[in-house]
Order: C-alpha cells, then structure tokens, then sequence
C-alpha cells in the first residue's frame, strides 16, 4: 500500500477501504505523508465525495488518533453543543448555562475559532479574568458541583482533525459534507458527551450554503451518532443575516447576558429555545410547549442568568468587567425602505478585518471590537437614522464598505425564516 | 486574487482565465504558493479537467517561464521527436539518425527518464564516453555540420513543467490529458524545431490506458502546435508488449544499432518508418511509399547506422564500447502455446527494478541490466524453450516474477495492431 495508490483510488472515484484510511491518517500524523499528498487525497475526497461507511471510518481512525475524554465521573445527562459556524452566533453562551439551571450537565470543550469573530472560548476570555484552562478533574468536580464548566479543548483530543483542518484551511479544501461532518463528530465524540446538539448554520454567512447540503450534512452527522449510540440532534438555521444583533466578542457576551435575563433577541431566543426544549422535553419527560414555559420562566426568574454568574465565578472571571471600545460609530442609512438584506458573510469579514476575528491561529483577538445593528431584516429605516454602531479600537474599515452590506427596497419584506429543519 | 480562491473555482468545475493560471504558476515558482496548495489545485485540475483554451494558457505560461531555444541559425527543416514513454521504446535512437542521414535536422533535447528504463540521453550514456553536456554553440554547429545532436534538456528550459512534473509524480496527479499535453508542448515549443514528432503510447504499458484517451491528447497536442504555426504529428501505439526485444538502456542501444543496419524488429521498424515517410514524404515532396522505399535503403546501405556513428564520434563516445553484463540468465517457459500477452508495465517494472530505471531522479541508473525477449506475442513457445534473457549485476528478482507477465494459450494468436491511429 503507498500513498499514491490511494490517492489515485480516490481520484478514480472508488471506495477507499479502512485500511487505507488508516494508512493515510496514521502516515499524515507520523509525517511519513507530506502535506502535498494529503493536500492532494483531500481534494480528491471533495470532488469525489465519500460514501457513509467511508466517513463512519474517518470518524472512528480521527477519534482513536487522540485521547478520549472519559465524563463517567459526572452523574447525569450531560449534553454537548456544536455550531458549524455563524455571524454573531452567541448559542452556546445562552442554551448552556439554560439548559445547567434545569440540571442538564455541561461539560464542553470549545477549539479557538478561524472565524469572523473568536470561537465560545475567546469570547468568555472577554470576561477580565475567565480561565478557559482548568485541569481535568477540577473540570469534573466543577460539573458535578454546579453543572457547568467551558473550557478550552485539549491539544490531545483528535491531534489528527487539529492537523488536517489547518491544510484543509490554506488548500481549498474546506467545502466537503463528508469531511465536515468527521471533523464535527471526531471531536464530539472524543469530548464524551451523552447527547450532541449541533446548530448546521445555512446560507451565504456560512460554510453550508444550501439547504439540500445542510439535510445531508445533518443526516450524516445524525448516522455517525448513531453508529456510537450518542443521540445527536441538528437544527437547520438560516445563516442570512446575522444571529442577533451583536456582532464581537465582548458585545456577544453581552448580549447573551441580556439574553439570560429575558431581554434577548427574537432570532436568537427562538434559535435556543428550539434547541433547549428538546432537551428539557425529552429529559424531564414534558411535552415541547411545556418544556418552552419552563425554560422562559428560569430566564424571567433570572436563574439561567444566575447560573452563569456562577460559572463565571468558578472560572475566576469577573462579570462586572467585560471591556467594549468607547470609541464607537454610529453608521448611518443613506436611503430609507424597508431593509431586504444584512450580508453576514460581508459583516463578519469586517468584523474580522476590525480585529475581532483570527486569519491565522497566532492572531491575537480584539475582544472590544465590533458591530451591533439597530435594524434587522425585515425592519424600516429612513435616511440618516442608525443602521449599526461600530466599535473600534486600533484598526479602520471604510462606512461605504458598511452600507455595501446592505440592500434597502421599497416594498415591505417579511422576517425571514430562521429554523430550517430540525433532523434527529 | 489569492490561491484559495483559484484552487476553490477549478474545485467547483470552473475555467480559470489566464491571469489566475498565470499567478498559481509564478507563485509556484516563487515558493509564494507552497507544494500542498499546487498539488490540491493539480487533483482539482485531474479530476474536474481543463478547457482547450485553459491548456493553451498554460502551456504558454509553462513555455515563457524559462529560456527558449533559438535554433534559427540552423538551416533546413528542424524535427523533433518525444514519446510519451513505453518499454522498450528507442524509437528516438533510430529515427534520429535515419533522419539526420536523409538531410532532415535533429536538434534534440531530452530530459533524463524517471520510468522503467533511463531516457533517450540515458541511454546514449551508456556509450563510453558519450557526452550529452555540450554548449549551446556547440550543439548549433554540429548540427550544421552532420544534421544531428542529441543532449541533455537544459535546466532553463520550461523550470515550471520541472517543478511540477516532480510534484505530480508523488502526488497522484500524472494521469491527466491536459497537464500531459502542457508539460510536453511547452517542453518541445521551448526547444525551438520546426517540425514535432510525438509517439502517444496507448495500453497497460503506456500512462494513457485508451485509445479514446489518446486521441482526445494528440487532437490537443496538435492544437497546441497549431496556435504557435509549429506542424505537430501525432503517431498513436500500441504498449500492450514491450517495442521490440530490448528493453534495459546498453541493450537497447545494441538493438538500435542492429535496426540502423537494417536488422531490427518488425514492430520498432515499422514505428519508424510510419513516422520518418511522414516527414520525408512531405519534406522531399514524394509519395509515402516511395518514402519507405527511400528509407529502406538508407538502412541498406548503412547510410542511416554511419550517421549514428557520426553522432556518436562528435559526441566523444566509443562505439565499440557499450556494456551489457555478463550475468545472463535464460528464463525458459513452463508451458507450451501461444503467447497471448506480455505484461509491458510488470516487465517494465522488473527492468526498474534490477537497476535499468531510476524510482527517484537522484538514483544511478545500471546501463548494463536488462532483458532481452526471445519471444513475442503471437510467437509459439515450448516447454522448457528460452522466453527471454535477463541481463544482471547487483541486483536480483525472481523468476516467478517474470513468468507472471506472460499469458500462454493453446489456440493460435494474431499479431496485435501496433499502429493505431495517426493524429495531424
């Protein structure tokens, strides 16, 4: 067996067998595969696709090519969550400490994010102090003492994913169902969570950029969960416009908090409160619009708030600092009519280009920067009235570059529809 | 424009224009764009392929990227000659001179071989003596003095094709008609003849495995000549059986030399003669049998081997000197019948093996191994009679091997077609 027979398998569109997946993984991490070769697999593997029981064995040779975290210790259902990636999408802030309030446990491990802003764990550092490094069995007791603990995945859970998605990154080798849906997988079920909620984001500001693709990446990633008997639940949303209207890390933090205390956005409640009722439901034996009174009730009585107040704590971070630039813009319509877009992709790669996102994983992130709209889609504007402020800090962007994003039009527009599916 | 954004429309099945084609090729050259970002735009060009009009682009580029040969100072009609490589093939070492002999120039250069045997000038090293490093001068004037020269293909000629000729070959990514067709027309337009010759090998033994294949490359390769007014004629054989019964670089040269006296193969003479009446036919404006008959006699009368010995003096090498090693073995057959095949591409293999190829260009090629065929298809062989010779010195292979790559049947077998299509 040599690399390049397998390569040329994959290039002919033909099955590639365990072994050989094997044989490519275990040789790219020994680095007896260089990256031109694997470079050159994966591009096959993007054009030509893989079958289900080819992505059942990637996933299965990237989770064993690390540790794998043993939650055995941790009494009670402990839930993970996964995003494929959206503008200004500030889930996981909200559903966790949610869900923890109703005694669901969390016990997640969040990677860095390449995104337009920073991933769940850089936005938590935008708290002064928040330790997203604690060791393993202070992770476990801090579950089981107040059901909740984020922290920062290990460099030793899927050595193999951590690898091969920074060659993806720079090769053009990103847009792939199955490739995706192992990367995903392998580090869900290397984490050792009982039920995996994953968000597959839809639409221009993500990776997944019709819907056709995001039911099969769902269903996909719903088999492999299955293969190991963890539930894994997909919400299809609409990545259009951005989640919310806070675009930025500390300015996301912030917006889950006001989220947590009952004053959130519509897009963003409805996208948590899908998610968490299907938990609560099924846990607590209720049905969904039960399970949805519930969860309003533990934002109006502020103990989902409380619960992250608590978790923030136990992770030494100090709630009542959270920096935002003062040096904020207030960026104004130059047309009036109803607005019929808010390009999210183009917003997050200015929020990106302002600081607040990472090009490469040794950029350091601006957490005080960002963007928070006034209007969303669907919404009337007149001229000169605020469209979004910008909050600024060392680096510029250019107000027409701003007003690019979005299109205004004359005739009235209904709010788009944010939950595409829901695939179980 | 950046790398990921060109490898990502090529990915998606688009044509790229010539300023994308032109920025991966320089870049690739600079080392800006590194070997996994061009082996991944390499598969994507394999498997999703090329418009014409993109292989012309970038066999322009290829061409433009180093020194291009000026041979006007040569008078008469200059041809040049490749192969898209076969065993056995020393086409080259018979036309050249037959060709030379009748006062058609040939200014050759060639590369060194990374297949199962050595190349044209590999070959030629196994003269004693016989230099294939002359100045460009020098090289000019021979060939205004005796009509030929044969050397080493410079290293500024097509660097690009260089580079990524290496890349491909451990990358998976050799087997595609359009980067086939810009790798040898740049190579060949950069050498500066008048007139290009190309033998498309088709079979087991052969890169291209059909005929289908190899049409749709010589109707490029002939395209490609068109657009720089350079006549291109295309020869397609069959590689199904090694050309002739040499196959190893000194035994090759030895069975050139039998052919320029008019004692060769019938298949390796009539590769020649099909492509030498071409030329002569049109050059002296004779009719194509009277052509043959033309060149029959040069052989005849050892017109065609003196001008090989002339070439072979002006290059300081001694023609009465080309080792084959005394370490023959003669591996007979085990089985009576007709022989139906001859595995080209496992022979080929074996001759690589026992040190007649090179696996990497920093490899020593053995001039003196090899083997020689007693039998070819078509032949009956009995029990226990010589199938062929094998030629060895340091380095050893099994019988068994070799008798796996013949097929014996009881029924009688024609002759295969050799010549299958001819493409100008």
């Amino acid at each position: 067996m040599t690399i390049i027979d397998i390569i040329n398998k994959k290039r002919l569109g033909k099955e590639l067998k365990r072994e050989e997946l094997e044989f490519a993984i275990e040789g790219y991490l020994d680095n007896s595969i260089k990256d031109y070769q694997m470079s050159s697999l994966l591009m096959a593997i993007v054009i030509n696709g893989m079958t289900e029981s080819e992505t059942i064995n990637l996933t299965d040779i990237m989770l064993k090519s690390g540790d794998i975290f043993d939650l055995s210790k941790i009494d009670g259902i402990i839930v993970d969550k996964h995003s494929t990636g959206g503008v200004g999408d500030k889930v996981t802030l909200v559903l966790a400490p949610l869900l923890a309030s109703l005694d669901i446990k969390i016990a997640k491990m969040s990677g860095r994010g390449l995104g337009h802003t920073g991933g769940t764990i850089d936005k938590l550092e935008s708290i002064e102090g928040f330790n997203v490094n604690i060791s393993k069995d202070k992770f476990i007791k801090q579950v089981n003492d107040i059901n909740i603990a984020l922290i920062s995945q290990s460099d030793t859970i899927v050595p193999a994913d951590k690898k091969l998605y920074a060659l993806r990154d720079v090769t053009g080798t990103v847009e792939s169902i199955p490739l995706i849906a192992s990367s995903v997988m392998s580090k869900k079920l290397a984490s050792g969570a009982d039920v995996i909620l994953i968000d597959v984001t839809v639409g221009r500001g993500a990776l997944i950029k019709n819907l056709k693709d995001a039911r099969r990446l769902a269903n996909l990633m719903v088999k492999i969960g299955k293969a190991y008997r963890k539930p894994t639940i997909c919400i299809l949303t609409s990545m259009e416009e951005p989640l919310g209207y806070a675009i930025g890390n500390a300015l996301e933090v912030k917006e889950a908090i006001d989220t947590l205390k009952g004053n959130g956005p519509d897009d963003l409640l409805e996208v948590v409160m899908t998610l968490c009722s299907i938990i609560i439901g099924a846990t607590k034996k209720i049905s969904n619009s039960e399970a949805k009174k519930m969860l309003i009730n533990q934002l109006k009585n502020k103990k989902a708030y409380n619960k992250f107040k608590q978790l923030v704590e136990a992770q030494d971070g100090d709630i009542t600092n959270i920096k935002v630039s003062d040096k904020a813009f207030s960026i104004k319509s130059e047309k009036e009519g109803y607005i019929a877009k808010i390009d999210a992709l183009r917003l997050g790669e200015i929020a990106k280009k302002i600081g607040a996102g990472r090009s490469t994983l040794k950029d350091k992130i601006d957490y005080e920067v960002g963007l928070v709209l006034s209007k969303k889609v669907g919404d009337y504007v007149e001229v000169d009235e605020e469209l979004l402020k910008l909050y600024l800090n060392k680096k510029d962007v250019s107000i027409k570059e701003i007003l690019d994003c979005y299109t205004i039009v004359e005739n009235k527009i209904d709010k788009p529809k944010l939950i595409l599916d829901i695939i179980k």
